[in-house]
This record gives structure tokens, C-alpha cells and sequence, in this order.
């Protein structure tokens, strides 16, 4: 049998467990040109959540559909060129046990990483850290760089990677516990905690600098105080939004855009990922050897069971997870 | 006798005719180092607004200070090496007949031009529009470009240099008359009144291939509707925010910041015109050539005296100018 989880209903506000549903159904069977791949580890990620709200890089999600999300597997068959039985594939398949797929949207893995680095750290999530950072963010040695979600997938490699750079490294996360343990445990500078209250004030302390770099995976209040806080001609690296995409009703949009871009001589500027995939063997081997080495700590966080799932994806947004999130099939 | 519109008060809201003070005071000596201007013509801005509100690139103003602004004027008597009586300078010691400077302050002019030239077209506003346009918005043939304050200083010119580089122009003017103008004397390819409501719908329309690259002046609603329509790898020349300038309170920041910068990869850059001050002589060379040759139209809106400095600025405010806004003293 064929386990999946389907996506049900849009949410109103917070995703819930309703807003998955749980089936079964036979395996499918490959065609010419196609590969039949079982998952063993799904990723999850905030964009899961901005996808169910609307057209974004990709289609909406629409009711009824398998739960999309990015995904490592083993080829079982294959009838493509290229792909044969047990080779380590990566694709956006989703929430399922098996999955067809046509060869060109599977990519395969070929660095000699346990499966929850191919995941994350090796994979989207460190991509995105490396290009993001180093690509759209250009930090200098002795910048001030601020990455917000810092405890996150992408926040930690962010913070690790602009200490590599010799930057200074600020990060917001969820709670003293969070801070504490980027500090600790990953060798940021400093770390604010956004649920406190006056995220402002405490970042102005936390950057007595300014702020020449902030890497944005939320948007919202902590964006609005780093505005206040960039250097002239900062540069932010628009990665996410994730403190509007579980929301019921987005808070407003930055005050200071474009006055304060304007007289800073600011630049903003969006990505994804896959815009930088023609680099993507440059970065891989950078990171896999930055682990390797000690010098970046990856932090992966796996739950066991693909049923657990949806439960995984709603601590996610409730900030439960320290680094990659990841779910073993 | 020296005359002077001093800044009187800051505003509530829009600025009156109290924003100003007239005065009269001695014509003051030059010290070694130092140079008596005559002013012959003084440049309005919408940018002379923001100094009322704070810091911006500048300090902002003091009640009391003599208004603030850019001019153009004759060398009276000199004490600096470089600077004899009769040259031309150009300089930011606002509204009055004459002013002491110290010669580092000041710029000689030597383009061969009629001052109602060298205050906007071939200086300010003309660079304003030829870096931000070029160098920041880096627009490529058969691209859309978008300007707002399309019929103002610097929005008439960097719609002429956008069809210079080959792109379709669409500008964002107020009322029809505007609209018109900017479509028939200057060669936009279509032009939207913003006051005459449906400002998004009527900018799809005009821009039926979306928008690649947006110059924008106006912040507001403006900016809201070219970021539904920017197209992927859409960049925003962040060049002013007028539409917030002369309001008691300022309107809501852009909702699609930073959700559509990410799905879309925009790029939002800010700048001044001095950043590009390095690479002055490039840009003044071309558009003096360019409106020599008939392929630009310089349009400068000319009140005479002095007095009538505060009225023209209101009136800048209103919408009443086409082109340049300039004072001749």
C-alpha cells in the first residue's frame, strides 16, 4: 500500500490536523521515462504553508491534492535513463510512501551523506543559507549580519556561514532558550529574542553597529526594527516570510519601504533557491567539507513516522524545532 | 540687501505659506577659503518636503535656518582658489539672493547651457534619472518601464531615456491633462491618471506584458499596484516616496513587502544622486548630446523671483508644474 497524506482544506488562520487527511492507495506503477521512488525522509519547510495561500514560485496547493513538500527517496524501479534500483533521489513528491514521477524532476544524489543531511544541510536548506548569504547578502569581513528565524533551518547554516566570512552575527529567535542555544551551541554573537517584547531596543543593543546584512525569513516586526537598524547601503536577502504565512490576517507591510531604502540607499532583494541550482555542485562541496570539518555545526531535527507529519509541521510553527525539520519514513 | 525665505515652522500636514518667513539681512563678506554667490535660479523639489520631517541623507531643518535647497548662481567675489567672479557654481545654500560658501561646497559649472538647463536636466534631476534609471533599474530593450511622477522633474526624463534604450514607457501622472502631455510631447508609450481611481486595473491594462523595471517616486499606492505586476526579476529604482512627503499622516506600507520580493526575486534599491557624483561628466556629456539632438525634451516649469519661491513649492505639491519646478532670482 501506498501511505499518503492528502491536503484537505485551506486553513482559516493556524493550520490544524483538519487540515490534512490520511489515506491509503496502491502503488503506482511507472511508465516509460518515469521512476517509481520510495521516500525515506521529507523535509518541512514554512513555504509548505505560504503554498496553501496562493500562487508563490510554484501553484497553489488545491484541495485533494497529495500534501506537496520537498523529499529524499530510493529509486525501487526505474525505466529512465540515468536512475537504477537504490539510488538516492531528491524531487518534490510530498507526503506519500511512493511516488512516480518523470525522470526530469528527480535530481540524484550522489555526496556520501547520512540521508538527514541530504535533507537539509545538503541540500534546500543549505543551498539557500550559502546563495542567499553569500550571493544576494554579499557580506564583508566585519559586517554586522543579522539573520531572524535563527534557531531555523535556514537561520542556522546563515549564522554559521557569515561567522566563516568574519562578520558579526545577530540572530532573532523564539524565546530565551532558542537565543541561548545559537550562542551556545553555534557561536553567534548575540542573540534577541522577538517574543519578548521591544525587539527594537534590544536589537539596537545587540547591533551597536548597525546592521550592514540582515538575511529575512520573516518579515513582519523584526524586518520593520531592522529597517530602523540598517547601515547605509545595507543589504537585505529576502528569503521568507514566515511570520505572515500562518496567520489569519497579514499585519501590515513595512512602514519604512521605500522611505528609508530610499535615504539609506538600501537594496532588497528576493530569491529562491533554485535560481543558484547551476552552482549547486560549488556549494555542496563547500558545505559537506565545512561539516565535515567541524566548522558548521548541522542541526537536523527528525521525527519517526510519516503519520507524524502534519503534528510535525504545526510545531514547526510553533517554533518547536531547532534547525532542519525533517520527518524518517 | 540680502533677501531670504527663512524655514518658519514645520508642518501639520501640508505645507502653507507660514512654513516660510520672509526676511532681509546684510549681504555677508567672504573669509579666505571662502565665496559670495549670487543666486540666479533656485530648484524645487519635492525632496525640500522630507527635510521638514527629520534626518533623511541630510539633516533635517531647523525653524529659523534660511529654506534649504539646490541653486545655480553667479560667483560675486572670491577668496578660494579655483573660483573667479563671473563663473557659474552650483550649490545647496537655498533661498536667497546671496550666500557666503565655503569653496569645497560649491561645483563650477562648465557646460555651455541656459541656466533653466544646468538647474534640472543637466544637473540633478537629469543625473537623478540617468543613474537610477540606468545603473540601478538597469533596464534592456523590449523591456516595460514604469515611472510615477511620469510628467514631474525627474519623471520626464527617465521616461525619455527609457525609450532611448529601446523599453515601452508608462508613467503614472495626475489628472488627464498630464496624461496627454506626457504621451503626446514626450513619447510614453501610455500614461495612467493615479488620482482618477482603479489605479491597479488601469496599470495592467497599460502594461499588458507586466512590469519589468519600476522607477519609483511616489511610494503609495503606485508602488502597491507595480508590485502586483512586477515580473519576475523585476527591479524597483527606489528614488523618492512623495506621496508620503506633504501628508499629516503617512499612509500603510507596502503589503507585498517582503512576500512578492521573495516569489517574485525583485530587487529593491535605493540611491542618491551623489553616490554617482564620480561619474558626473559621463552623464552630463550624454544628456546635454541628447537634448542638443532633439532626443530629449528638457522641460523646465520657470517662475520668476524670489518671492514667489513659496507658492511655487505649494504649487510642486499640487501637481500644478510639468517638468523641472525652478525659481529664477
Amino acid at each position: 500500500m501506498n501511505r499518503q497524506w492528502l491536503y484537505a482544506k485551506q486553513p482559516a488562520g493556524k493550520i490544524g490536523k483538519d487540515t490534512f487527511q490520511w489515506t491509503e492507495t496502491a502503488i503506482p506503477s511507472p511508465q516509460p521515462g518515469e521512476v517509481l521512488v520510495r521516500t525515506r525522509m521529507l523535509s518541512l519547510d514554512p513555504a509548505n504553508r505560504a503554498w496553501m495561500m496562493g500562487k508563490t514560485y510554484r501553484d497553489a496547493l488545491e484541495p485533494g491534492q497529495v500534501m506537496n513538500g520537498f523529499a529524499i527517496g530510493e529509486v525501487v524501479e526505474s525505466h529512465a535513463d540515468g536512475f537504477g534500483k537504490g539510488d538516492i533521489v531528491e524531487g518534490d513528491w510530498g507526503w506519500q510512501d511512493y511516488a512516480v514521477r518523470p525522470a526530469q524532476r528527480l535530481t540524484k544524489r550522489t555526496v556520501e551523506a547520512p540521508l538527514e543531511m541530504l535533507i537539509g544541510p545538503l541540500s534546500v536548506t543549505g543551498l539557500t543559507a550559502y546563495f542567499g548569504l553569500l550571493d544576494v547578502g554579499r557580506p564583508r569581513p566585519g559586517d554586522t549580519v543579522l539573520v531572524s528565524a535563527a534557531a531555523g533551518a535556514v537561520g542556522t547554516m546563515v549564522g554559521q556561514i557569515a561567522r566563516l566570512v568574519g562578520c558579526r552575527v545577530v540572530g532573532t529567535a523564539g524565546g530565551q532558550d532558542k537565543c541561548d542555544w545559537i550562542v551556545r551551541e553555534l557561536g553567534f554573537d548575540a542573540a534577541v529574542d522577538y517574543k519578548a517584547g521591544g525587539v527594537r531596543r534590544a536589537l539596537a543593543a545587540a547591533c551597536p553597529d548597525g546592521i550592514d546584512v540582515y538575511f529575512d525569513n520573516t518579515g513582519g516586526p523584526v524586518l520593520d526594527a531592522a529597517l530602523s537598524l540598517m547601515n547605509l547601503r545595507g543589504r537585505i536577502a529576502c528569503c521568507g516570510n514566515v511570520s505572515q504565512y500562518d496567520v489569519e490576517k497579514p499585519g501590515p507591510g513595512p512602514m519604512a519601504v521605500p522611505g528609508l531604502v530610499v535615504t539609506k540607499r538600501l537594496r532588497m532583494e528576493g530569491f529562491i533557491v533554485m535560481d543558484f541550482y547551476d552552482r549547486r555542485a560549488e556549494a555542496e562541496t563547500r558545505l559537506a567539507r565545512w561539516v565535515a570539518d567541524g566548522k558548521i555545526k548541522a542541526v537536523v531535527d527528525v521525527v519517526d513516522g510519516l503519520e507524524k507529519a502534519p503534528e510535525a509541521l504545526i510545531g514547526l510553527f510553533e517554533g518547536r524545532n531547532k534547525g532542519k525539520m525533517a520527518v524518517r519514513v
